[in-house]
């Protein structure tokens, strides 16, 4: 009978490298601690103190996890899934007797937290060789290894396996197998076992409860492993001390493999991305035809493959879901991806496609330069899907899928934008006829009232205590003239500047008058409704980098003034907080899908003239680290580059930190054509022949618009690439004339675009030149320093934008500068509010308009979202619904759920 | 050398029992057709005939998927997720080259398909003899069957296996030896190789290309089992074509299992539920500390466990799912649970905890006495969560959690049925605009355009011509005055009945001028806006019992009617559609769940005054269909049961076609003291002192209106259990005297109930009365006839279950029964709107008021929802904020994203 005995050695080189590989784990990782976590049934035992001091010596963690000795299956299962959810944990062991580990128990170990190897998935892994993911059993492993120090050469030896059937005993077999050994496994009722132990050279004793074999079943020189656990129970016993501890330090050994993997999870990976595959149909079929022909991939496994992790996603359904932002922390070491910014020439009322062009470029870039790459797109009102036709998805095959759920509700963010802002509007109205109707003590009784006898400020009323300059915190110790001053604002009726929102198109909500029910006394006053995607909260998410951020902005938004001329906030209001948890969800952007199955971010769409018209500054910051370095964010600017690109870089890009790499600028012939002169171009009437026949002396003469926009762009320092968006009517002089006057123009490159009629693969010229373009160095400034007065800024933005000769205030916009320089907020960026149809403020002058003066009818300011707009002109905030609106159209069938006529 | 035939009855008798169980199958099943799916790479061969032969022998269905022969890897792996995800798929098999089947196109295949046995987990499922859910190789199974027929006995001899490693010869290997054999794998190259083969009795090659063995090598007898694929491709040959056939049986036996588990899984089982362990606290913390403190089940677990599929969920984040209504159509056969209704006595205007009764039933019933069961309750407005403190997800220790998920946007329901509301408003208003200025002509030209030179009428615009009675389909074709009945809906602004919503406490709205714009040329007229959840379109959420219904509903909603007296409904509007689309989410029921982890539906929320006040009918008769025949869902009817309950019975249970096997009445001492003649409650005052030292008078008088709720309820033939909400300050004494009277007034049972501080434990004597009275026989019964007239059916209502003596109508209330008599909608139910803080209209009435005349003052109709509803008094539908609103406490910490504050 020949004793197994361990020589030290192997298992301290074991330990050893597994100390040191935790070391550099943690040092890479300073937040991490490996923890393997131990479910135990009863009370401690000797084999447990083995794994605990095994793991204290390598440096792991342990969580002990004790449960009654008589606990149900249900409860172990229980404890598995909540520490299989804990992100702190990186291996679960089971220590419990074998009647605990069933089938069930066994699998509700996620594999790979199983360090123990008892999973079925682990088992077949082993046993088919793949030693990088699964976990072999440690115990078998140490068997293994034992056997071969003491007993080499093992080919051909004859062992016999005893007891138990169960992941040790086959993964055991199987090694030993592999190591060229004749393995069988027998019960202890099996007949002809004293014969097939006497022809054994090894026996293995699995099974609890055994009381040894009769001396003369084991032939000389057999080598005799025991692993039940009548011994491992108390019994101490230095040669089961020694297996146990040798597959003690394996198990700490998958625990630091599994941090380790954890880890590389958590990292950035290049993306393993299934585009989805596109065939084309000629003529091109309706935009909802071409998404519902289309199956979106299971928004979890787009997820997947940009290397989001399970827990930074929250579905909303198949298709969409939102992204957390802790994913900023995660990858903060990681490099951003080239930042990639759309914009376009002035616009004929139709549009030109910018979006189709941002769509079909990250479907060429991903789907078929395979280079990782992410659109990010504002989330469209609502309103005007029901009004005039025209998503804003994309269009043809270049689209996010599916279409209706980006142009409906998508995931609530201004359904949540538009409670915040409404809520804020009836605290006002309430706020002033309380006021109106209440002496200050009764007003002061009842903001701060006596609850169980004790009277306290809010937080949010201490803030406002503050800003009024009282350094008090108990409610007794104001003197009437501080009450008087902390539970009055005092709003002007006349000056509340904050308006109601509907995300409809309500054109009978432009001008009301509100509070005329007798519950309201007579405190009627005229105001009026906007859409929703104009409210200051909705500038605030596209620019806000944070909760934390965001929560502040939305505190300082101004709703109005006091009738003593100071600026009102929602912080005064107290409502601060309510409105951070109303947009606490709507903060996270939501990821779809293009038709070609890559990645899009929504999020966020403000209004481009009272606004600045970019999508969220938050989705940008996730796209730029979920590419990667050699990967692509491509962005859109709304409106014109004189409008949508001067916000983007001069607001978006001074509030992120982030800096363009190019932009592309997107141009039609059609755009081009009337800027040369051609007649005018209205919606919902057919095109003029011009426009469908060449004409190359319209087309040159417009590329003066083209090549002012250019020069815009060069401005700021940014390369740029013009990408002409073709239409069928466009001939092939027409269109090299374009992309020659372009480059002529000093654009790095200008390339056709076919993205509509072909997808991705119609894009792949503009794909390409992206990325030649994106890779050189460039010189990105700013327009203007914030420090320069509100009028210098204007008049800067008017003389190198628009062209314009100078700018001309009224004595209202004066007022309100002089307003806000007294108030200090002269520091703020300028987000000017003019039409996007003419270089001008005058609509209908195309091309490139000159000797104008740009007049300031008023000026406003959004001091949450943080920026002052001079309003050039009327901005109309509330669309109306036409004689025909499109839903007359639009229906949905009630069995098969399709919808019809969106589009 | 042992040649291996086979004689063919063992594969008859499985192809026999194949196609027999296939045949039940389809005829239980009689839309099921079980498929297999084949990949194959290149042309076909000899082997796949044998298995499309084979399938159809047996009847399944073959689904041939032909790849080209150098496809890549990841187009192999594109198929497999897509058969994976096509439900009409029962079993993949992979007829590739050895060199396609790597390791992530093995595991590619979701195990419950994988009927070749290839994927990790299921080799390691064989390996561990777990033969229910594992599917092991058929060609291993088919070497196993002809060695027991040929060569038995098998234990002790020996096998050399030689070739590749895989699944196969793993699962080979296992087979053998569990069969008693002694197995060796090996390689081509492996050393001793011909001693190893001469030693063998069975020798079996698994590899491609071997050209055979030097007959020396074969000891005589020795049988060889040639898998090797060089003869399976195409050189026909008897031996492995009866291997092939035998290894194409199990395939096509796999396929038949998996159809049957995949009916298993699509049929009702009893819940294997895991109750969230609870250990309340005292005293017990807010509602919001308790809530968080809980951590919920990821909802996709809630529903596994309650046997949903998961195509059947739509996950909103980790804690909300809406679930599809296809559930319906899979469970028809199912047979309902026990259908339990909360209701109250007349409450003070506190409340007196119906929903925490209701969720600590079902608590108590799912977590204690291990029934299913769900509850269903109201979704609340928004709008009073940032008003005045009180949530609607219950409280203490009987909540749903995450109860500010509850709160607030859940699944954005309310914000759609705003958007839906408001689009409806906004078609009204421009539809009198657009009306008002332009000509027939113009009005029609627009109305039915040409496009691309066709002009024809929308299939809404064909119903509107059809309820003219202008029976014409070619636009050209209709007269001017046909034009003109088709194109003017001539609706009078004085008469229009349609209100906007919004889902905020704004008092402004209550009354408001609209149209003051100059773009509206002065058709401003007077309106007001409602709180979201007064919506008719909430009460036809509520009342619907699927898409095509509510689609209808919503086209029949009547919004005003025209200068000559007919009604104009949202179908004239041509807005049906577009309605229908803003609805196909909110139409599903979204699954929460108790704070121990039981099931909660959230649906609907219409007022219970001017509405009929019940959570919706698709989410009780889903949960019916799910708890199953032993189960039981616990639904909440509103304010009090003269109202509430009222209503459940005679308009919810009407329309549904459910009835009701058991009431829980909800009394507490507090109101019953109230109703004996206790001084006023008033919210935000503290109680008076008769509240809270023991009263046993008032209790005694009080019980009268208790005792004429039960009464009530036996007017529609249902047993009523008395739950006495036990409050800290309620005496033995005054707790035992309620439960006397209950049971002395007709209660089956009366009980006391502690969830609030206990959870479901408090709630366990109530859910065991509720078991027993549920199981015995009732009998439902309406409480009027339908085609009573309108007055006899108020008046019904009024006397039996008000007490009043008689009615008293307005002259308004008569001229409208004249019109809706007149239009034929006088056939529908009745929904009082009446206060409910008396059983009369006379809210300072307590106890049970007799010899009251009950004034009609007006009559309302929602003909979409389905009843009229006459008003008694006046029904406020817009609350307002207070001085100092409880947004004041609420707060998000950015960090850990809490909420502060809320309740």
């Amino acid at each position: 009978l020949k004793s197994v005995f361990s020589t030290r050695t192997g298992k301290i080189g074991i330990v050893q490298r597994s100390r040191e590989e935790l070391k550099a784990i943690r040092e890479t990782n300073p937040g991490l601690k490996p923890t393997l976590a131990i479910i135990q049934a009863g009370e401690d035992d000797s084999l447990l103190e083995v794994n605990k001091k095994m793991a204290g010596k390598i440096g792991l963690n342990v969580m002990q996890i004790c449960l009654p000795h008589q606990c149900r299956e249900e409860e172990v299962i229980e404890e598995i899934l909540r520490l299989n959810e804990d992100s702190r944990v990186h291996g679960i062991f089971l220590h419990l007797p074998q009647s605990f580990l069933s089938k069930s128990v066994r699998n509700a170990i996620k594999p790979q937290k199983d360090v123990d190897g008892v999973s079925d998935l682990n088992v077949g892994r082993v046993v088919l060789g793949d030693q990088r993911h699964g976990f072999a059993s440690p115990v078998a492993g140490a068997v293994l290894e034992m056997l071969a120090r003491h007993d080499a050469p093992l080919v051909g030896k004859m062992a016999v396996l005893l007891g138990l059937e169960g992941p040790l005993k086959v993964t055991l077999q199987f090694l030993l197998q592999n190591n060229g050994m004749m393995v069988q496994t027998r019960q202890w009722s099996s007949k002809h076992l004293q014969k097939q132990i006497l022809d054994s050279d090894v026996v293995v004793f699995l099974e609890t409860g055994h009381k040894g074999l009769p001396p003369t079943w084991l032939r000389p020189g057999v080598a005799v492993i025991n692993l039940s656990s009548a011994l491992m129970e108390g019994k101490s016993h230095f040669e089961v001390f020694t297996k146990m501890f040798v597959a003690a330090v394996v198990i700490c050994q998958h625990v630091v493999r599994s941090s380790r993997r954890w880890i590389q999870e958590q990292q950035y990976q290049p993306w393993r991305l299934r585009p989805l595959k596109l065939q084309p149909l000629s003529p091109v079929p309706s935009d909802i035809e071409i998404s519902r022909a289309q199956t979106p991939k299971p928004i979890s496994q787009l997820a997947q493959e940009i290397g989001l992790l399970p827990e930074e996603l929250e579905a909303y359904g198949n298709t969409k879901a939102k992204v957390h932002l802790s994913l900023l922390n995660r990858l903060q070491h990681q490099p951003n991806g080239k930042y990639v910014l759309v914009a376009g020439i002035t616009p004929t009322p139709l549009g030109e496609g910018k979006s189709t062009v941002t769509i079909g470029l990250v479907q060429a870039l991903s789907a078929h330069l395979k280079l990782n790459s992410f659109a990010c797109l504002r989330q469209p009102s609502q309103g005007p899907t029901f009004g005039v036709k025209g998503g804003a998805a994309g269009g043809g095959y270049a689209q996010v899928i599916p279409m209706e759920e980006f142009n409906l509700h998508l995931t609530g963010d201004i359904h949540a934008i538009t409670a915040a802002n409404n809520l804020v509007a009836a605290a006002i109205d309430a706020r002033i006829l309380h006021e109106a109707t209440q002496s200050d003590r009764a007003l002061y009784s009842r903001l701060v009232p006596s609850v169980n006898g004790v009277r306290c400020f809010s937080p949010i009323q201490m803030a406002r205590l503050q800003r009024l300059g009282i350094n008090k915190s108990d409610p007794s110790d104001l003197t009437p003239e501080e009450i008087r001053a902390f539970v009055r604002l005092d709003l002007d009726p006349e000056k509340v500047t904050w308006q109601r929102v509907v995300d409809t198109n309500d054109r009978f909500l432009r001008k009301i008058t509100v509070g005329q029910a007798n519950t309201e006394k007579g405190h009627a006053r005229q105001t009026q409704f906007d859409i929703a995607v104009a409210s200051e909260i909705m500038a605030i998410l596209a620019l806000t980098d944070g909760l934390g951020d965001m929560r502040a902005r939305l505190g300082r938004m101004v709703v109005g003034s006091s009738r003593n001329g100071q600026p009102i906030t929602a912080d005064d209001l107290g409502v601060t907080g309510a409105l951070a948890v109303l947009m606490k969800d709507a903060i996270k952007p939501t990821l779809m899908q293009t038709l070609e199955g890559t990645p899009v971010f929504v999020h966020a769409g403000p209004f481009a003239n009272i606004a600045h018209g970019n999508s969220s500054v938050l989705a940008d910051k996730l796209a730029l680290k979920l590419v990667g370095e050699e990967g692509y964010v491509v962005t859109e600017a709304g409106f014109g580059a004189d409008i949508g690109m001067e916000k983007f870089f001069n607001i978006k890009c001074r509030t992120s930190g982030l800096t363009p790499d190019v932009v592309v600028l997107v141009a039609t012939v059609r755009a081009l054509k009337m800027h040369g002169g051609g007649p005018n171009v209205t919606a919902g009437v057919p095109l003029p022949k011009e426009y469908i026949n060449e004409n190359l002396q319209l087309v040159a003469d417009g590329c003066s618009n083209l090549k002012k926009q250019i020069q815009i762009t060069h401005l700021f320092g940014v390369p740029v690439i013009v990408a002409l968006n073709v239409f069928k009517t466009d001939t092939q002089a027409e269109i090299d004339m374009v992309c020659r006057i372009a480059e002529a123009s000093g654009a790095s490159a200008a390339v056709q675009c076919h993205h509509w009629s072909r997808g991705g693969r119609g894009s792949v010229e503009l794909a390409h030149a992206v990325k030649k373009v994106a890779s050189q160095k460039n010189h990105f400034q700013f327009l203007y320093n914030l420090q320069d007065s509100i009028v210098e800024k204007i008049r800067t933005i008017a003389q190198k934008v628009y062209g314009a000769d100078d700018i001309e205030l009224s004595p209202e916009a004066q007022a309100k500068i002089d307003y806000y320089n007294q108030q200090g907020f002269s520091a703020l960026p300028i987000c000017m509010a003019k039409t996007h149809l003419s270089l001008s403020h005058m609509p209908e002058k195309k091309g490139v308009p000159t000797g104008f003066i740009l007049p300031i009818r008023d000026i406003r300011a959004s001091i949450g979202a943080g920026f002052i707009y001079p309003l050039v002109g009327t901005m109309s905030t509330m669309p109306g619904l036409p004689t025909r609106p499109c839903f007359y159209d639009i229906d949905l069938d009630p069995v098969t759920e399709e919808i019809k006529g969106l589009f």
